[in-house]
């Protein structure tokens, strides 16, 4: 691959929508114009690749979005790109349009599809990582995080407004499917009393006991944040494994649900955003190929398809020991 | 009664807290200081006058609490005070303070209490109307429903990123217990395709054929508000009703939860709250007893228990009719 | 003027932009679109209609735009619809398009062009009030004042975080031009001190002297909320008037500014705009002309431009005598 | 210093407040108790420390106070505290309290304080650094700098509604003292046409080809964004110099002010300021003393006082060129 090669792109954003993808968006468009490269934005991910739906963007087609949620491009899951045929036609179109390389924002399952898609057809691609969830290797943080955790704090300071004034016990289920890290970054910053995620081990009786120590204490009402892809099914499983031993706490459930997903991204993910987005038309100039952006210790990296999609990323054990010190 | 006598009150929070609470406590106290009243706060409602949880309150105590959510004075449910010996010994804590009169904040079951209590026991109660329900007849306005409805319109608001970058169809629950007041006005404020409440009928086959009409007539998405008390069984019970037909919109359930109990009170409900306090205490004053306050045509107005307790208030029907002119 | 003329309308935003423009927008294009209407949308107000910038307006052409602050069809303030020369411009582009009637959206000034003109081409004009100053006569509310009081109020809570953590006093400007609605409103609801509004007379020594008390009594911060149009020069001009003998209490004057006038609307506005513009059609269809729609006592009225342009709006004095008890 | 020795700390808030300090406050108070160390508030700094303004805190003093803004300490500035005579009195009080080590959260002007005087009398320090500017050497960041930005930029969001209704110039304000930072972040995260800080020259005759080109290239308006300690005098200062030759986009200056300081903290302050409470007694239990902890490249780590004070942290330069790039 050759810097000269690059003349035209495209971009789109696929799987789950995350806050930011759309400041993604404009810094890829605007990094490419700055270098004079075209930029194509393919609608609904790879289903507007099979379908066919691009449209070229230029500078101002991407003012006036860097605040906004969700994404403008739309996004979809596409069964069709995983048959072979489906990504035949798909390939087909972007030769069509000329396009030399092709920039995903999305997560695990974006990067992928662009791994098998470019191996077979030859199309470089770059990725950048847009998950709520941070559950990608090879980044510290992924784009719509920050936001998503920053919703779920916000939700759980509403909360504990209503514990507080009824002294009551409340489990709270965050997003993150089977990650942790927006359930131990919530707990942390709303100073929950507990915290319950895959990736560390749940003792019960533990909890049960510390909820009783707590209000022994003189703790008045208790939060406990349980991630959605908690083994024991989640605020609703917890919930029903301790609510006879704690009845007199009167244990309620609540799901945050799916606004955690949207709202105008934070300060942190329009950053983060911009960072990756520039960074991904800049490494493609530079001639890279088939590698995701990330941020690591604050500075842009790369990092395999393969490592992104197989490797784990765990949240720091030193985070959640913290969590449980705080918590007393 | 005659106003020489009320030289002491008492004022407390009972039932579902609701934001704006704290204004209105911070409203009676200091008109009562300003009238040279003393005021006793209750802790825990009924409860707490079961066992004498009182405090003095003065100007300086209730500073700084006006934009907080939740209840500084906490509320319970009390079943001790549904029998006579548990309001038997309340009375006998208030005599103890010398209590010439009581405040009492919250919604229906606390009026009931309150009217119940100050017939047998002969001590004056005012009313204010403090419930995210807005469900109280008498009062245009309860304290703390703006707040709940822009909590909810602010997590709509959230849930149409996501909604619209997948195309997708979303039932969103909100609370209301039996009442659509939360449901119709989040519906009209968030731009909903349709609005499911107790007080109207709902046809599923018109929602359904607006929901496919709508996506006829390039709608791109679709969000549903659904009031908690739809007797259909909430969002949940809606959604299992439609999914088969409407699979293609992948229809998604989202329940906003207690998180609309919480959060600093919006503008409306602090100067309401203000209002409303304010008015309880020289209501008091001019001698009037076993009433509540409320706000009509922009108004102060007293109406009875009674009435607060048994007539019922329903959303307009012209608001129904324009939410679905609007939403086409 | 007959109901049965009425088939094309034009629609327009004018002066300064308001929080709700957009749903009133969106009310006036869906509620005449299910009428049957034609809409042609006008761009910047009386300076598009003399540019000839008109659009057609559909239903699919408001969605999504109910939760956005500012105005889509943009706003302006036009020198040239001050000369008749500009004004029959106007009306040729109007005739043009065979426009029936308009409706106008904006505040004092929008209403006084929309007067004249109609007067002079016999044009039906209906006046649908959108400004955040709330100073307009014949409604009890404008469209987004609720928004900008609230944002208001959420700038004085983040002021009260650092006055309070310092022991400071605070002038804290809001806009409201000659009127002092947006300053009361924001100063209840916030917990403030004192409010200097034009519409009350101001005595320095007695805010001095509430302001010493404070302190004596306890009081850790003090924040006084200061009309942009008080006539001794806004908080500027207090703060020069108080420093030196308040020197001990760092009194900090700031000036929210713009930031109040944007933003997404609240619930209030939303249903106020969504009401005033569904009302505002169904007005013209009912016959009436030359009138602007309003909310009075919870109800929809009509009143005449000359009353809206003449006439003025006060705040309530028994919200001022509230204001300065609950602040003690 | 040897471990077994630290028994009694006392820890502070001092010089501008900042969102997060109640956090990191709590995380000292909390991690001290799980140390079984004794823990010590002093209220208002340095202040408070010459005055013996001390008490107690135990676990559940600083329970419910993550999510508030300001610091429930309260803060001054102390000129007594610059003369040996004050920092005599105030090494009394902490003799008399027998406390073997302070944990001082605060900025520039505190660390000095707090290495004159353990260098003085022999008490050792450990400084967390809290302020919005994000000017202290030897940290990324510093705790409040992520909430100011994500102030001024939900105010900049909103602002952009007016500008865009209307075609204007916005030259905004933003805090930051003699540094750039938040100026910077919030110019990329409001999607800036333009920032001015102190780091980096201006050139106002580029500034104004930009706007001007921006205007052609049909850009409807436009934002600056200028540090409030830009050479030129600021916001009010730029405009003076432009807005003859750029009459035409009507320029407004709109200064943010103090609501920077204040709000809720961001998950991210909240998560900074955990770690940084959390690791300060960690050092301490280790011996350490006379430094600041900080966090770089995600690690916790410490610096000599003399480095924060002396050393000076600039904006990455490679940022302040995507910023222009981005804003094409």
């Amino acid at each position: 691959m050759d810097r000269k090669d690059i003349r035209r792109i495209a971009v789109f954003t696929s799987g789950g929508d995350a806050p930011g993808m759309n400041a993604a968006l404009r810094a890829v468009v605007r990094t490419a114009a700055w270098n004079k490269l075209h930029v194509y934005g393919i609608e609904r991910g790879f289903e507007g690749m099979i379908d066919g739906h691009f449209k070229r963007m230029e500078r101002r087609d991407v003012a006036n979005i860097i605040q906004r949620g969700g994404t403008v491009l739309r996004t979809a899951r596409s069964k069709r790109f995983m048959t072979p045929e489906g990504r035949a036609q798909a390939a087909e179109h972007l030769r069509s349009y000329d396009i030399d390389a092709c920039i995903a924002i999305g997560g695990n399952g974006t990067f992928t599809g662009a791994k098998v898609f470019s191996e077979e057809h030859n199309i470089p691609f770059i990725g950048i990582p847009g998950t709520i969830d941070n559950d990608l290797f090879g980044t510290d943080y992924t784009i719509g995080f920050d936001t998503a955790v920053n919703t779920a704090i916000d939700a759980v300071d509403k909360i504990r407004d209503t514990a507080d004034s009824h002294n009551r016990l409340f489990l709270v289920e965050v997003m993150g499917r089977n990650s942790g890290f927006i359930a131990l970054h919530t707990a942390i910053g709303s100073g929950a009393s507990s915290v319950l995620i895959p990736e560390a081990e749940t003792n019960l009786e533990d909890l049960k006991n510390v909820l009783k120590k707590n209000k022994a204490r003189g703790k008045l009402f208790s939060v406990v944040i349980v991630a959605e892809g908690h083994p024991m099914g989640g605020a609703a499983g917890i919930a029903e494994r301790i609510q006879d031993e704690l009845a007199s706490m009167e244990p309620k459930v609540t799901v945050i649900g799916h606004l955690q997903r949207g709202g105008a991204p934070t300060a942190l993910d329009r950053l983060l955003a911009s960072r990756l987005g520039h960074a991904a038309v800049n490494k493609l100039m530079d001639g890279e190929e088939n590698v995701a952006v990330g941020i690591v210790n604050s500075l842009i990296t790369t990092y395999s398809f393969d490592d992104a999609i197989h490797r784990e990323k765990k949240p720091e054990s030193a985070l959640i020991t913290m969590a449980s010190i705080l918590a007393i």
